[in-house]
């Protein structure tokens, strides 16, 4: 078995594995149309199969704010019944994946926009309903996603553009998290391809201290992930984010980055690896 | 060269072609739900590759409505300004088109939505302003159409699903007539299929007596065509149908079908051929 390391390919596993990068934007960097343009353009630049996975932004609540229709919130939840996922599907899979898509495409970019249930790409499942019924959501495992038609798209020169809108396959669609969409591709893409998973978002990494935008932990291993966690430099929301990313890793994914949506280029960003 | 004829292929030009079936529905079938599962549960029986292309319906204008926009008319004419096109791309890229493959995937059909941004399957050009400016309306020619990538899904079992959104790689969503559409991507694809274009609407077919649903031409040649026409009984709006259709044949579509999009499975319909 070979298992020499050269340009675009990566050593896993014992065999060669060519290189794949899937990026996650969220809403705070779709919200603004030339922070998004600037991500468009940064991501244009990387060579080699990619993907891009984006959340939704504020448009959705906005319009409906606009219609006089009040959001559904359940103990605090908020909860997607079937005008939320309507007005949802609308902004994630129409206004915003096709603003991407088109803006890729002017960069050169042949991006496809998918929704799960286009070619059936992801299959999620309902929530079941235990204390809180939250609405149209689809949960994922690895088995929902369809490699197969994946890498298909890849081979042929594509850069997937999923939208945070999947389905059941029994025609119902359900809104899932991309944060989620983007660890369960990765995940299910982690046999065939050395992936690296990007976490795009506001910050230039995980930082030691939260009021210092510069102290970007550079490195973080499962082994001091557990320091970091224990010492308290590790806390709240960044928490669930670090869960999903050393759980991605165990399940073959070869490195998950944190970093800042405009600054993708540069070197400054979080690094996790298993070791 | 083998010029025999069988099952699932037909002659053309002395070259086997595989049939294509194309089929194309308007508003009038996506504005009533329960009639478009039922079109949706007829066009999933069909055999062999097939394309739809939707239009829109009245979701985007009601919503317009709603939200106190006024559509904005020139000389009569509707324009596409940026608010109409960013609503017409949320209800036919997001709404229309997710709800059409969300349907098809549950009856077994493996849907991929698409706009002409997605592969940059279908590129438009601005149509240029003469005495109207019509706004962000897409114009197309034969080379519009992205015939390599559409034969690359269809020939990993993927029923591309159309929505009247197109772009003109430079940015900019367009808005394009799902006639146009249906007819350009047939014409484009003749060259590879033998290509049955049909546009579904609310009617059995071309009709002798416009009062009469029964009187159905179930044949329409080039010349009877000319005939239907001196003597007034083809005239008004199903006149630049039949200008189309007798387009697309001319370029080398193989038929043209104008039939109910609730009996499709029926015979009775208007069959259009060059002779």
């Amino acid at each position: 078995m070979v298992t020499f390391h050269q340009s675009g390919l990566r050593v896993g596993q014992g065999t060669m594995k060519p290189e794949l990068k899937i990026f996650k934007i969220g809403g705070g960097i779709i919200d603004n149309e030339s922070d998004l343009l600037e991500f468009i353009r940064l991501f244009s630049e990387i060579d080699g199969p990619k993907i891009l996975v984006h959340g939704g932004g504020k448009g959705a609540s906005e319009m409906m704010a606009n219609l006089g229709i009040a959001p559904r919130m359940v103990n605090g939840r908020r909860i997607t019944d079937a005008v939320t996922l309507d007005l949802v599907t609308m902004f994630y899979a129409g206004k915003t994946n096709k603003q991407i898509v088109v803006a890729l495409q002017k960069n050169g970019v042949n991006a496809l926009g998918l929704s799960g249930a286009d070619g059936n790409v992801i299959q999620a499942a309902k929530r079941p309903v235990r204390e809180i019924d939250y609405g149209f959501v689809g949960d994922l495992s690895e088995a929902s996603v369809n490699t197969d038609l994946i890498r298909q798209l890849l081979a042929i020169g594509l850069t997937p553009v999923f939208c945070p809108i999947n389905h059941d396959g029994m025609g119902q669609l359900l809104n899932t998290n991309a944060d989620t969409i983007a660890a369960s591709v990765a995940k299910a893409l982690s046999p065939y391809y050395a992936v690296e998973l990007h976490f795009c978002f506001e910050k230039r990494g995980v930082l030691a201290d939260v009021n210092d935008d510069k102290s970007v932990i550079t490195t973080i291993t499962l082994a001091n992930y557990g320091e970091l966690k224990e010492s308290g430099i590790i806390a709240d929301g960044m928490l669930p984010k670090l869960e999903n990313a050393f759980d991605a890793l165990q399940f073959g994914v070869d490195k998950v980055i944190i970093e800042h949506a405009l600054f993708i280029s540069e070197q400054l960003k979080t690094t996790l690896c298993l070791n």
